[in-house]
């Protein structure tokens, strides 16, 4: 965590760093439909958007002076806020542009006025316009929700000009119980607990992991030194024992001929035959892993082999 | 990502189910504070922050007109709002509390009409008050910022009623080449990407990591049957071979009657000095990464070993 300090008094002011402090407040992003006077679609992309009441319940958004939206929305008597959901990226980057085709080929329900109501996101508030306030060179639209929906789907985020993912906090993060946990440890761990499917798919086949990956480095060459192939597993923290390889050779999937060996037809088909099903295992096992987090776990890993500071 | 749809009319609003709703807009937290008439400092937690304008700089929040704070807030001609930073997550809970002491021990600064500022937040903003409008339940406070405070610090984040922390997205994340990554090779790199240092301090001290761990399990027995070791060893993906444990019979820091073996005394004060220097690898190689990308890989790498759907 950087400290980089920025204090800027009112004189000082650009609309830059006054811009980039309050991008450190992170929203979700919503997308604001309504249908002008003359019975256009208007909608655009905002992250203004906050709740307001209760009962009555209210939220609010505010639009610049200068949208071209303007006029449709201090028109219209309702409009809709659809809080995006994060496989919603290309909606949010569609209603943020200017462009006559925004609801194109999207699957449009229509509410109260014909207003359109866009599908797949996470929540959708239907409202009535019940004030539209002074504020600046915007103008803050305050809505009374006739209608809402609710699905069960993760956020859209926003944040410094840059869209982003939620990690739910579990109990306290900071606590020093979680940093005694070492993060190679719990890397292991899960990398373990992803091929335990796989492993147990090998062990049917009657073959350990390192007699897969032997194979495997084989198939890629034509012939090799029986070291070379070793010190390649050995690189990726492999380890074949003799047994191993003894084995393969008595199966008549590797022949060798002194310290040079090679795969055989029948190693060939075997380890396609391996590839496969270990191909599929792999997929199976994320996959039965929640989508967001397997999402949010290969960002953060990807993140973390792309790190400067490991590259020692 | 489950799909379970809620859909509700004016008629049937309960306030639990549109607060619900509400919750799937994430937002930063926010602490918002002033002086009261009487001089006493006020400030309460909000998630209903948002920008309005730029030019002039406006922001917005609201509050319950139930509120103690109330009457304080639409008194004061000036208020400030901080956006907390990932590790204020206790300031947050403090603030959302009625008590009488919320500023102890807080190393506060005054601000103009001697408010309070509080310390280590993402941003600060100093604002006159500007507006305070009708919004149902609450009052809509405008505030134009007079001076603003901004830090290079990760968000605090709040979803359906849970903090959260932010993971920010590179580029498309839903893309075909990103699915094809496989999270186990992800994990399994990470995990040596990790590991290289540890592994480059034993190799300096003439140990491999196998045999590293062979000193470990040892040092957690009296006296062991060798099987039962390499099983033990095996069962966490590791494999000693015969010569690595053969180097540390020649070494003198084994022991070994039969398939019994044990622990030397100079095997224990070896094991000792390496545990030592490997936890402290350990500990470098992690502290070497990002504080937020380290912790967001915890919290997410935990969720995953407690998923049950890989329990298989």
């Amino acid at each position: 965590m950087t400290d980089n300090a920025m204090s800027i008094q009112k004189n000082e002011f650009s609309s830059g760093d006054f811009r980039k402090a309050l991008g450190s407040f992170t929203t979700g992003v919503t997308v604001v439909t309504t249908r002008g006077v003359d019975g256009a679609d208007t909608g655009l992309t905002a992250n203004s958007f906050n709740s307001v009441s209760l009962d009555p319940p209210m939220i609010l958004w505010s639009l610049a002076k200068s949208s071209l939206s303007l006029p449709a929305f201090t028109a219209a008597k309702h409009f809709a806020v659809h809080i995006l959901s994060s496989d919603q990226q290309a909606i949010s980057a569609r209603f943020a542009k200017r462009g006559a085709d925004k609801f194109a080929e999207l699957d449009i329900e229509r509410g109260p006025d014909d207003i359109p109501l866009l599908p797949d996101c996470a929540a959708r508030f239907v409202c009535e316009t019940a004030y539209c306030y002074e504020g600046g060179d915007h103008i803050i639209f305050v809505g009374r929700v006739v209608r809402f929906d609710h699905w069960d789907r993760s956020p859209l985020l926003f944040h410094s000009g840059q869209y982003g993912r939620l990690l739910k906090a579990q109990g306290e993060i900071g606590n020093s119980d979680f940093n005694d946990v070492f993060l190679g440890h719990l890397l292991r761990r899960c990398y373990q607990k992803v091929y335990a499917p796989v492993r147990a798919e090998l062990e049917k086949l009657g073959f350990s992991r390192a007699q897969y990956y032997v194979l495997a480095e084989a198939a890629q060459r034509d012939t090799s030194m029986l070291d070379d192939v070793r010190k390649s597993l050995e690189l990726s923290g492999r380890h074949a024992s003799s047994h191993e390889i003894q084995t393969l050779l008595d199966r008549d999937l590797i022949t060798r001929d002194g310290e040079l060996f090679k795969l055989t037809a029948r190693g060939n088909q075997t380890y396609i035959e391996l590839a496969t099903v270990i191909k599929a295992a792999e997929s199976d096992a994320e996959h039965g892993l929640d989508y967001d987090l397997r999402q949010t776990l290969k960002i953060a890993l990807l993140k973390m082999l792309e790190s400067e500071s490991l590259n020692v």
